[in-house]
C-alpha cells in the first residue's frame, strides 16, 4: 500500500549542528501529502528494500542521477523585492545618495501595480532559480502592490513572508515616498495583515504577513508603537533594520539615548517572530536582549561590505545564543544568490579575524577567533534561517518541509571539478557550495511541490 | 571591396582610463585577418553607412541582438591550472595544511599525463566559458604536463602564458613533489621555454613561456639566479608570488634581510615582463621598485580573503604608477570567474576603507581613501591586465586584439533586471558586471576567432 505522495532517493547534505554538515548517502526521503518529510530511511534500514519494491516503478518515485545531490532550499531573511529593479547599480555612491537618487525613486514607482507585478514576478522567479525556497520580503509602502507580491509568492510556490513597508517620518523620508500619516500607515498595515492571512488559507507552502517598520529613522514614535501593538494583536512576524551602520546606530542613540535593540524593544518590536537585518553594532547587552526575546539576526555579508562600515562578529554572536540567518539584502547586496552570500560570509569572517590593513602588525590587525567555516555559513542559509522564523524548514529531517534544491554537478558548461570517483562527500559538498551556478540547480521543490526546473 | 574578415555591430563597454568606462553605442568593429581591431566606426561617421551597405548581407557581418553587449575578454593573471581539481575545498584549514594535505598531493599527480590533460582541458574550457580570454598559468613541476597545458590553450584558442613551476628547496617542499635538483629544474625550464616558443609559431592568438619560481621559500638561491638568467636570455615572462602573507613576507626577510621585491630583483626576476601575485605587504620602496622595473602586481581578492592576512591597498598602489591586473588564483580563490573577482575587489577595498571591527570607533577602524569603484575593478580585469603583460589586449580600441565576450542580458533563467527602455548605459554596465552568470556569456572570441558559444 502506498502511503507517501513522493519518495526521493539520493544523497543529501543537511546541517546537524552549526559546525557539522551531515551526509545522508543514498537515503530515501518519504514525503506526505502535506509536503512534509514523514520518514527518512538509510540503505541499511529494514524498510529500505520494501519501500524500493513498492515505489520504484511508480511516478511518485524520484531517483537522483549520478552526480546529483540534494541540498535544503535556502532561506533568504532579507530581500527588498522592489529593489531588484536596480540590483547592481550605484553601489559606488554614498548611502544617502543611493537612497535618494536610486532607491526611493524606484520604490515610489510601485504605486503602479503593473510595474510592481512585473518586477515581483521576476524577483520571485529569480530567487527560486537561485535555490531560495523561503524569503522574507520588504515590499514598498503601497498596500496593493505589497499584496501582489504575496499573491505572486503564493502562485509561484515560494514560501513568502511579506511586509508592507512603513515609513511615516517626514524628517527622514522624501515627500514623494512615505505613508500619508501614522494612522493611514497603521490602518494599511492591519488591512494588509488580514488580507495575507486570508491568502494563507489556500496556500500550501505558507505565506505570512510581516510588520515592517523600514527602520527607526524613517518612523515616528506613534507608528513604531502602533506596529508593536499590531504585531502582538495578530501574532505576526516583524522585520526591520537594526544597528546597521555608524550613521544609523548614532541616529538612534541621539534620538532615544539607547541602542536600536532597546529602542525597538520599548516599542514591542523584539519578539520570537522578529528578524532584524544587519545588527553589526549590537553590543553585549543588545545581543543578550536578542537571545532573551528570541529575536533573530539576519546577516547580509555582501550588502554589509558596502553600507555597514564593518563586519558583524557572527562567531561571537552565535556563542551568545542569538539565532542567526542569512540575507541577500537585495539591492544593498547585488546578488540574488545565497550561495554568493554564504561564500561572502566565510570571506568576511576571515577578514574580520585577520584584519585588513597590511601596514599594521599582525597582532593589532584583526579580531581573533572570528572566522566561521563553510559549514557554519551554510547553516546560516538553511537551518539557522529556519530557526530564525520558527518554521520547520532548512533541514532535511523528519517533520521538516520538503524544500530542496537538486544540484547537478555535471552540467556541461558549469561542470564541477570532480575527478575522483571516491572523492569524499564532504569535499564534494564544499565544491558544491563554492562553485554552484544557477544552471547547476536543476530542480527546486517547496513543501513537496516542484516549483522550478531546467 | 571587402577588406575586413569580420565586422561586428553593437554596443560595447571598454575602459578609457582606470576610472572611466567608455560606452561605444552601436559602433562597427572592423576586424582584420590577424584578428586585430583595425577600425572602429561610430554611427555618425561617414563610413558607417558605406560599410553597412557593403557588409550587412555577408556572413562576415555580425549584429548584436537587442539586450546584447560586448565586453573585452578578461585577463586572468594568476591561475594554478592543476588546482582546478581541488577548487572550493579545504579553504577552512591553515595554509600549511592546505598545501601539504591538498595542494602538493594533487599537483604531484600531474606526472600522469592523462590525468593532467583531463584537468587542463576542463580548466581552459571553464575559464573561456567565464569570459577569460587570456590567462597566466602556473602548471606543475612536470615539463611534459606543462607543455600539454600550453598545447591545450593553443588548441582551444585561449591566449595562454604558461609556466613550468620550479621548486627545488628541500627545506620547504615535500620529498614527493619537487624538482630533482637545481640543474634539472633549470634545464627543464629551458627546454620548456624553447618548446613553447616553437608552439607559438603556429598559434594565432599567441602562447608564451613563463619563468615560474613558485615563490622564494620553495626555491634555492642557485635556481632563482638561474631562472633570472634564463628569463633574460630568452626574453620571457616571469611570474611568482610576492609578499603574500605575514608568514611568507617574514620568511624572506629572515632569509635575505630584505623584502621579497628587492630579493627578487637581486635575482633578475623583476622585469617589464614580470607579474607578481598578491603583493599585499609591499612597502613604499617595494612599490617604487615595481614601478621602475615595470613589474606588475596581480591582485587576487578572493584568495587574499583566505590566505593573505590583509587587503592590498590597490588605490594607493595605482597612485604610485604600479601596473595592476586581476587574478582568480585558483584554487586559493575558489572562483574561475573574474566577474566574481571584480566584485570582490570592490568589496574588499570598501572593507579596507571602512575597516572591519565594529568595536572600534569609526575613525580608528579603516584606511581612508582605499575604496576602488566598479569601473576601477573592471579596469584591473581588462586594460590593467593587458598593460601588465604588455600586450595589445583588454580594450576595445583600434590596434587591439578582438578578444570579446558577448553578454546576453535576457537569458530566461538569468535575466538581468532591465525595465526601462531608456536606462542609461552606465547603469546597464554596472548590472552586467555585478549580475552576469556564465550562462549570460553567449560567445567568446579571441584574436578574431570564436572560441566558445552557447
Ligand atoms: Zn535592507
Ligand atoms: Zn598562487
Amino acid at each position: 500500500m502506498k502511503t507517501y505522495t513522493h519518495i526521493f532517493q539520493g544523497t543529501a547534505f543537511s546541517s546537524k549542528s552549526p559546525k557539522v554538515v551531515q551526509t545522508l548517502k543514498d537515503h530515501l526521503f518519504c514525503i506526505n501529502a502535506g509536503g512534509m518529510i514523514e520518514k527518512i530511511i538509510a540503505p541499511d534500514d529494514y524498510d529500505y528494500q520494501v519501500l524500493l519494491d513498492t515505489y520504484q516503478d511508480d511516478e511518485s518515485f524520484h531517483r537522483l542521477a549520478d552526480g546529483q545531490y540534494f541540498l535544503p532550499g535556502f532561506i533568504d531573511l532579507h530581500v527588498h523585492a522592489p529593489q531588484w529593479a536596480q540590483a547592481g547599480t550605484a553601489l559606488d555612491i554614498p548611502l544617502y545618495d543611493w537612497l535618494n537618487t536610486y532607491t526611493f525613486p524606484i520604490e515610489s514607482k510601485f504605486s503602479d501595480l503593473d510595474f510592481a507585478k512585473n518586477v515581483y514576478q521576476d524577483v520571485v522567479s529569480t530567487l527560486l532559480a537561485n535555490g531560495t525556497t523561503t524569503a522574507l520580503y520588504f515590499a514598498t509602502v503601497h498596500k496593493e502592490a505589497s499584496l501582489a507580491l504575496a499573491d505572486i509568492c503564493a502562485e509561484k510556490g515560494q514560501r513568502g513572508l511579506v511586509g508592507k513597508v512603513v515609513m511615516d517620518n517626514p524628517d527622514q523620508t522624501p515627500d514623494y515616498y512615505r505613508d500619508a500619516d501614522s494612522e493611514t500607515a497603521l490602518a494599511d498595515t492591519e488591512e494588509f495583515i488580514l488580507a495575507v492571512k486570508e491568502l494563507a488559507k489556500k496556500t500550501k507552502q505558507g505565506v505570512y504577513p510581516v510588520v515592517t517598520p523600514r527602520f527607526i529613522p524613517s518612523c515616528t514614535d506613534e507608528v513604531l508603537n502602533g506596529l508593536g501593538a499590531l504585531a502582538a494583536k495578530h501574532d505576526t512576524y516583524i522585520q526591520s533594520h537594526c544597528s546597521e551602520s555608524d550613521w544609523e546606530h548614532g541616529y538612534v542613540r541621539e534620538r532615544f539615548g539607547k541602542n536600536d535593540a532597546f529602542a525597538l524593544h520599548d516599542f514591542g518590536l523584539l519578539r520570537k517572530k522578529s528578524v532584524m537585518a544587519h545588527c553589526n553594532f549590537l553590543d553585549d547587552r543588545d545581543a543578550e536582549l536578542f537571545a532573551e526575546t528570541g529575536t533573530a539576526v539576519c546577516h547580509c555579508p555582501i550588502s554589509n561590505a558596502y553600507f555597514a562600515n564593518s563586519v558583524i562578529p557572527i562567531a561571537q554572536l552565535h556563542s551568545k545564543g542569538v539565532e542567526i540567518g542569512l540575507g541577500s539584502d537585495i539591492s544593498g547586496g547585488f546578488s540574488p544568490s545565497l550561495f554568493d552570500n554564504v561564500r561572502q560570509a566565510v570571506m568576511s569572517s576571515r577578514m574580520l579575524e585577520d584584519g585588513v590593513n597590511p601596514a599594521l602588525p599582525a597582532e593589532e590587525r584583526g579580531v581573533p577567533h572570528s572566522r566561521i567555516t563553510l559549514n557554519e555559513a551554510f547553516y546560516l542559509a538553511t537551518a539557522g534561517g529556519g530557526e530564525s522564523v520558527s518554521l520547520p524548514i532548512g533541514r532535511l529531517e523528519e517533520n521538516y518541509a520538503w524544500d530542496v534544491q537538486v544540484i547537478e554537478t555535471r552540467v556541461a558548461a558549469a561542470k564541477l571539478p570532480l575527478y575522483d570517483a571516491n572523492e569524499n562527500l564532504q569535499d564534494i559538498f564544499q565544491k558544491i557550495i563554492y562553485l554552484v551556478r544557477p544552471e547547476n540547480i536543476r530542480e527546486v521543490w517547496v513543501q513537496g511541490e516542484k516549483v522550478h526546473s531546467r
